[in-house]
């Protein structure tokens, strides 16, 4: 496999292309952003230990019948995936309130909802990605009815797996965001990354954050935070 | 009927008890707000505009077969109503795009959507009413699946006869907000109010607007605004 041309540099990741039009080569970089990239700082180690964790979970998840647009990590820091057109949602799986639910619904972070819930958010930076309800997705041309129906379902699927996975390591999944795109065939495959980035992670002893909270609110230094996530799963 | 004691003071509306406690006497006030109360001013005449308008529309839908809490109009000003628990719910439907729509979805105002969308917003002004979804809805046990289908069923019914019957005074339907409640059964009933405070109203002709919007924005007085759309109606 050869590592083409950059085709898109992303606050947490670099895509490139490769000499398969149906294989792109995804870098994971040194960089942390919050706030919708407001807050950016250069993170030495972020790339490598993302890139291993988020390759992990995607191994497990395959060994659980839960595809991926994961194919093999290549380096420390680089992955080969399947291409997809990315759904411009951002699909957020919540078991207890935390973040924006807790500030919109007056909710306390921490608290157990009865049921996990799905959100949408419409992906668009320049609009501060809105949450959208099904109706909205419809209405502006992002998905299916269908479609919104299997990625709620694949949502909640990667979402007890995810609950299992991290259990076994006493971690607690508080909530996570995924993105989905189509492959060549159309059809809906889960994508992106599944990191202490994108999921808000909790040790199950002590409610200590695992995240990237730690950096969103300047509670001390993330890679130590990040490098006890992947040991433990390393222990898998 | 007789008259009892003061229930509930809100911004637009006065409810009052009767002799018999599944009916209540409400007064429509002569005040203006916005923006949750933010704004506010004392505007004569808007009392009995509205009353005249939300009965002569549910009489209308009553007809049509859509049954609401509205019970008899008793003077300019006040009406009796069924009383019921209301599901703390601003049921919004919408036409075309307007209001937070455009502004959070980037549509500019006035363009037709393909098809009416349901939004719902958790009736609470501590929280500003915030958006939600249908998780959100039973998450935070405000109604079950089987309220949530039949509100929305229910919101699209209304929005097919409210297009019908402004249409024919020559007036687009942008948007609007209901309200629900249970009966003394259990039952979902239409409630509240359906004037030009919940609905956007624009001239066929002109795209002038025929609705709060007026207030909310200043773009001039109220009163002659109400008193169109009323006479319009009055002709049907
Ligand atoms: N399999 C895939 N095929 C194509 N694009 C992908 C795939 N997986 C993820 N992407 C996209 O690659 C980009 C990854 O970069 P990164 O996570 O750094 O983006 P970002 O800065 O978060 O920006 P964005 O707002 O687009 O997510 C994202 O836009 C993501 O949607
Ligand atoms: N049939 C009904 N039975 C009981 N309550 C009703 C009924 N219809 C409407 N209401 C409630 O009566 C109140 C009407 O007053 P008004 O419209 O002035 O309220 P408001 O200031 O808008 O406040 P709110 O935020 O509660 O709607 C609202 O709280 C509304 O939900
Ligand atoms: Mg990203
Ligand atoms: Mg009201």
């Amino acid at each position: 496999m050869e590592k083409g041309n950059s085709i898109y540099q992303g606050k947490a990741k670099e895509l490139y292309l490769t000499d398969q039009p149906e294989v792109l080569w995804v870098e994971y970089l040194d960089q942390a952003t919050a706030l919708n990239g407001v807050k950016k700082d250069k993170v030495v180690g972020k790339g490598q230990m993302n890139n291993q964790i988020t390759s992990k979970i995607f191994e497990i998840l395959a060994d659980q019948g839960i595809e991926s647009h994961f194919i093999e990590k290549i380096s420390n820091t680089e992955q080969l995936i399947k291409a997809v057109g990315i759904v411009p949602l951002e699909v957020v799986v919540r078991n207890f309130a935390a973040g924006s639910f807790s500030k919109r619904l007056n909710v306390e972070e921490g608290v157990k909802l009865p049921f996990p819930i799905v959100e949408f958010y419409y992906k668009d930076d320049a609009l501060d990605d809105p949450f959208i309800n099904d109706m909205h997705v419809k209405v502006l041309d992002i998905a299916s009815d269908e479609e919104v129906k299997e990625i709620k379902e694949l949502a909640l699927k990667v979402n007890e797996e995810l609950k299992k996975l991290f259990a076994s390591v006493n971690i607690k999944l508080i909530d996570f965001k995924i993105e989905v795109g189509r492959d060549a065939q159309g059809n809906i495959l889960l994508a992106d990354e599944i990191s202490p980035d994108t999921c808000r992670l909790w040790d199950m002893d002590t409610n200590d954050h695992l995240d990237k909270d730690i950096y969103r609110r300047d509670l001390g230094d993330l890679i130590p935070v990040y490098e006890e996530v992947l040991n433990r799963l390393n222990t898998l």
